[in-house]
């Protein structure tokens, strides 16, 4: 018996997760409480599992834009099944895309760890990735101005007591970007997802582990969509795509 | 515009997703709910949401040996990055390895269609399957006699009032193909998923999708542990595998 | 021993593919020669080996559009690993894109399995196809004409005597489809290519993987380069790549 | 036009790689020198063609055991698309597969680069490597004592008039490791490709590459021999191989 393993245990007639039954786990935790359950080993408390669940929703999808939502849907309009057109969505969340909760995960955590104010903390971290000529990975965005996803999963950690030293110490690197660069540079929803993760006791290696566990709906999504609604075998272009769906719902017309 | 996508949608400042906004979804919805809404258009009733939630749960990992996650591990042990040991895990989940729910949503939903009673429609096609040389796809397990997850949905499902036309006649091809066979064949994971994917309006095009949104978190864990406990480069042999996790574990002990 | 392979065998200090040693076939023979007998288990003769490297040569790479380049591409921008972009490249290759060979080849092996003259065969093949509403397979092309490769191709089988019933069958469809539609349906690349497989003795199995295996280097040259000379982490779109390589160059310039 | 490609170029009628007519290429240069000509641009001298091609014939294959080949066989015994099978084999050519040439090529090509004679620079290396804790890629191998394909490679090169500094520093390092760990630490595959791609003039970016390229036609021939030959759906264990193909033979023969 040379490998380890410590997830799930299978023998007949029984199924365990983490050293719970499968059974036990069916209809007593959501689908998000047995996620952060296999990664971290525990059940999350109320709160813990109310942000955790934030967070995947909050990065479920995010248009036909996304190189992983062009390479599922590329790979899906050649005929493919529908697995092999996730498995290529997958392969484009990396350094550049979705990779950015991890180093910013790292930012964060090394900025905390250093025992410095969280100001003084920030500021050094600014002027160390200034002069190494590296970006602080989590901070500005291509699209968002204000990221609508940071301040909603804020206000919800505030409320749910969620915050603490590390959201503190994301909004003081904030403050020292915006300071440096004389314009504001927001926390995205990267970097707010980076700090709660590291509120929730998350390693920086699971990060893009999270983020694709939240993104596989959309691309099976749009994989589906792509065989069900678009001709086959075009070549795929982002300037292309008419959204003609449902605008402006609210949960309480329900 | 010669594409179409109803799905999501993002300008500056704003992210939707089949008509709502991200930030009325964060906090509001499960994860669960919002991949419901993702692939179905809608949000769920709170009855619908409890069973897709206890349907993701249920095959949310399975140990080490199906081989979506020997491909993931074989991958994560050469040093990949986690989403390669996910994406060549989602490639094994195909025809016989999760594509059984799709399958047996098919059967089912055939019998269904036929306008038969529901125990005249399992003989047929019972005997049909027979005649053709095919096995019905979800029913039997190489491991479980009887499926502690089937037993736990169906349950479920039942106190839930979810259980219709669908269930009812997956439980009449069990008894025939029980019947047929002289010996119980029990109605699998897959196949107790397939009739209450049916139940809440899925298209079985979607069905491995639903599979792969289910395991991907597995398959993180289990290249996450690779990589950080077992010795790299070696040659991965499920039969190397020594469980060292939690046993015996209730929820109530917490 | 429940599994068998006939491909390789390594034990300490030797290595062997389809029964000779490696030493013995390095320098001895082409790559192309390597994999033919990797594939089809024997060496070829010379005008085999010859027409089989023209096959892979002609398929090795065609610009920036098709979507196994773009799904390779988009992933490389992402700043990922080579085999990732790679691997998300190979799985554009499918049904609609490559795998055209292997439907021409069940096309024409069919019709020249028939028992009937090839100009007969064709008509009826034709006739077949149009009442059931299918496509043939390796006719006609979204860009070419002429295809450039076809008629290279078929003069080169002509050169080395490998033209046989197979090649007179796919010459006799594309008239029995041009002589249908009253204009010009050629035999495109996949189509010459599905004939002289059918020549050379493959089975329309591994048409796609002699396909991938040519295309493999084009995807590899353009991940490699899509990292080293265009900007991360943008939009890939066909419409922007500019060519400004090497034009009209001769062999015997050199 | 914001990208840029100087790969090849597709008009109605006409391909070209790399400013060569395709239909020029067809018939007249090898699959060997349409690959080095797509990843190095020009068409290589005779000489460099055959060491090339030689290359590419020593990494063709090497039994069922490298994890590539048990990720694409894990993956093809699911039933899955041989473009799946594959992916999922090329994921597996990372950091600790394959990646070995690319790190042999920093390592001697530091080494020449020094300025130093070979011996010296070669001892320098060593010392530093030892002191970081890392092992030099490309020597020693775990099964093989004397790789059979380094000897033929070498004394192919050395006949071709190939060899130059690179070889000449990877026999010094070899030296420097052997004398330093008291025993023979030989150049294995790995570095001596390492050497031969440094005096073809390649750049080590592109080394995982040519692997990946060299073994698609190995994880190709495993895949189609496992959906024809093996029953599906089972655990793979490379213990369980059988080899049950040719034995000795010898290009004579023919």
């Amino acid at each position: 018996m040379s490998r380890k393993s410590a997830i799930s245990w299978v023998e007949a007639g029984y199924v365990s997760v983490r050293g719970y039954a499968i059974d036990e786990l069916i209809g007593r935790v959501s689908f998000g409480e047995a996620v952060f359950l296999l990664l971290r080993g525990e059940l999350p408390a109320p709160a813990e599992a109310a942000i955790f669940n934030a967070i995947l929703v909050s990065v479920i999808d995010h248009g036909v834009s996304p190189p992983s939502t062009i390479a599922a849907v590329t790979v899906a309009n050649t005929g493919a099944g529908l697995n092999s057109a996730v498995a290529a969505g997958l392969l484009a969340i990396n350094k550049f895309h979705g990779g950015a909760v991890e180093d910013a995960m790292h930012a964060i955590g090394e900025a905390c760890a250093s025992g410095l104010r969280a100001d003084e903390a920030a500021k050094d971290l600014v002027e160390r990735y200034r002069r190494e000529g590296r970006r602080v990975s989590g901070f500005g965005h291509r699209f968002h101005a204000a990221d609508p996803r940071t301040v909603r999963l804020f206000e919800l950690a505030d409320e749910l007591e969620i915050e603490g030293k590390f959201v503190a110490q994301a909004k003081a690197i904030e403050s020292a970007l915006s300071e440096n660069a004389a314009r504001p540079i927001p926390i995205n929803a990267d970097g707010a997802i980076a700090a709660l993760l590291l509120e929730l006791g998350f390693s920086p290696k699971t990060a893009n582990g999270i983020f694709m566990i939240a993104r596989t709906p959309g691309l099976v999504a749009h994989a589906v969509e792509e065989q069900e609604r678009n001709p086959p075998m075009r070549t795929v272009s982002v300037d292309e795509y008419e959204y003609d769906g449902a605008r402006g719902r609210t949960i309480d017309e329900q």
